[in-house]
């Protein structure tokens, strides 16, 4: 059977065997198969879908395509978390910490912010020192030692999917639940873990805007895992305000740290304790959600988690002084309040918005290999559905001698809705699937 | 707009704006495009389709990206025509002298065999000394002085239509009724008549196997002339068993002069009487049916569409006494017969395996480049329909000292049904659409 066949038979929406799949990833990892057979067969996934076994073998082939992880001679079930991505999601540099204190060996490879998104590598590259580039043995010693390590992704797992990915940017098929779920999944399980939670972020932030297509990527991640042998859950949580307070790297550090403490803002203590609580479970240190959720805030409570986060920061090269001493991280000079235009209540502080405020002043990249200002961002002075007055100060802008201010002013602007009437409260955690 | 959106415009179903079209085959023609951007793009229309305005845009911008035939210096209406292809389609080479021998000036762009169907150029070469690639000059001169010529495609003609074709090809994205319908009507655009008729074959032998497949694709080229300022028609006919008796290049050729001559076979000279008399009227020669229908059977029966054949083969160096002297035109020495392996009625003379028999035997190319043999080919000495015995003789094959005799006979085998009832008789019209 010729490429062009296998190309016909997804456009006329029958399922794709294994072997076509296998001879698909194959022929894009080793340039077999030109660039324009395989947009054609991703426009023909994009519009004709695919089954949950296709999917899965897709992401097992991806998966398989270059290096794989072993982390087999690391004792206990390694569990691994990933979020899709939002603004001031900083939920892994809580989490990775929390549930290693708890027992849970968390092995975590993040990646870089673009566009309106922030990324783990970015906040954690303003402690000073901090390496992400660890080699895989080092990251392994890490784990060995203090139970979590959080690095940068290796350039050699899924190859296929970072050409597919590239493909698909430029040909108008990066829409599509199974090729989206199989490229998450792919560099997931090249990385090794037994088990993996995933938090689905929803809403204008995110790149899933709605409740059902967040729902729809996390079940097929879900599906994905199962499928291939590793115990998967997903968390859908809300992403139409940033996460916290905090938007821009070593901002966000530091409302970790709080939040390491037990005074971090609710909403973002809500979703960590949540997910730890089914990381815990997912790990097998505990069998039940109460004894899971006691021996998570017994972590914080403790400073066990806060302690992990140091000794990470440590192992890594940076400066564990900082969870004392937040003066350690960058800061600007420049600060400018954004005020409220009117009184009301915050009806909506647009994430995306909001995002590329930060990015504006400089927090954020546009095109891969842009420099950040780690210090540079935005707090978020008040929540929504806070009663406000008419020239309340709403936000605080961090900015570098003004660079940026007026373009992040703007953004503001369109990011917040000041309403008559209290807008309905919205709930982190909007959905679970296990 | 990038030409990323332009494809998800048409992946999310939406119609594509002119400039999105001209953009695109601008791209393709200049290679600013990359084909994996265009295969993305065709499957999506494959998959979503285009509007009939869309398809008539595609079309005129694919027409224009080459040379175009300037015949507005020949006097009158020029009227083209366009088959589909299939097996002992010879039908150009007795309509284009019959019509122009009723006064209407007849260009004729052929092609040549390909697969399973014969091509109208090698069936032409088989006349010794005819030349199929006239310059345009050359061409228009014969034209004036003869009536019609039927030449060659010049290479200029569409190259955006030539590059999206090779991409089709082996990108699924064939199977398309604007894609298809535009890609044909490009290059009969760009040959530059005023009005066209389109002969689309439909069953076993030809590219639509369906009636309904057939009648939407001639719908759609109508449309698509139409709103390119050329009027066109089309007339849909039967492609289940082979046209007239003749399969292969000087065997076909000897029945078209047969059938100038009036007697031909019946199923062939009603098509080429009923194609004639609708070209007359497009050729503003006649206004209605029956007058149309008289000047046509007149040309025939007065001999004058046989001279206006033996003029234009003499105008493009051939040798016109073979209209007199068939032993001009290649032969075979080698003959064999083809016996009915028991009693009943002729039910299948499948198109397809006759035309893969009549090239195993040499009559046809499987790639573009392979020489032809001009004197193999196979005579059908039945009809559908008739009663024969066992042993009687269905097909008498022409071989080059055994050439593929094997290979053809098996296809003579896979091509023949024989019943114990007599079949419903198929009219060679199916549908007329204008």
């Amino acid at each position: 059977m010729s490429f062009a066949d296998v190309i016909a038979k997804k456009r006329d929406g029958h399922a794709l065997t294994k072997s076509d799949i296998d001879l698909f990833v194959a022929g894009v990892t080793t340039g077999g198969i030109p660039d324009y057979q395989a947009s054609a067969l991703l426009m023909a996934i994009v519009l004709r879908g695919m089954t949950q076994q296709e999917t899965a073998w897709l992401t097992s082939a991806m998966a398989g395509s270059g290096d794989q992880v072993d982390l087999s001679d690391i004792p206990g079930i390694k569990v691994g978390k990933h979020s899709t991505g939002g603004v001031g999601d900083k939920v892994s540099i809580v989490l990775a910490p929390l549930v290693a204190a708890c027992g849970v060996v968390v092995p975590k490879m993040s990646g870089r912010g673009l566009g309106h998104t922030g990324g783990t590598l970015d906040k954690l590259e303003s402690i000073p020192g901090y390496r992400i580039n660890l080699t895989i043995d080092e990251f392994k010693q890490v784990l060995r030692t203090v139970g979590t390590s959080i690095i940068g992704q290796t350039t050699t797992l899924a190859p296929a999917d970072k050409k597919l990915y590239a493909l698909r940017d430029v040909t108008g098929t990066v829409e599509s639940i199974p090729l989206l779920a199989s490229s998450i999944m792919s560099k997931k399980l090249a990385e090794g873990s037994n088990a993996l939670l995933l938090d689905v972020k929803s809403g204008d932030g995110a790149f899933m805007k709605t409740l059902d297509g967040s729902r729809a990527l996390a079940e097929a991640m879900v599906d994905i895992g199962t499928r291939n042998g590793v115990r998967t859950e997903a968390i859908v949580t809300d992403m139409n305000a940033p996460l916290g307070r905090a938007v821009g790297n070593a901002l966000e550090v530091a409302e970790c740290l709080d939040t390491l403490k037990g005074h971090g803002p609710l909403a973002l203590t809500d979703v960590v304790r949540r997910l730890a609580l089914r990381m815990v479970i997912l790990g097998g240190v505990e069998r039940e959600s109460t004894a899971a959720a006691a021996r998570v805030d017994a972590a914080l409570a403790s400073g066990q988690a806060l302690q992990t986060f140091a000794r990470m920061v440590e192992a890594q090269g940076g400066n564990p002084r900082v969870i004392d001493d937040y003066t350690l991280l960058p800061a600007t000079r420049g600060r400018e309040l954004f005020r409220a235009a009117r009184s009301g209540f915050v009806a909506a502080m647009a994430a995306e918005a909001i995002g590329r405020a930060s990015n504006a002043l400089g927090a954020g990249r546009t095109t891969v290999g842009d420099a950040v200002d780690h210090a540079a961002g935005i707090m978020l002075l008040v929540k929504l559905g806070d009663e406000v007055k008419e020239g309340e100060p709403l936000l605080e802008l961090y900015h570098r001698d003004g660079r940026g201010l007026e373009a992040a002013l703007a953004f503001c602007e369109s990011a917040i809705t000041i309403a008559a009437s209290r807008p309905k409260p919205r709930p982190p955690i909007l959905a679970e699937i296990a």
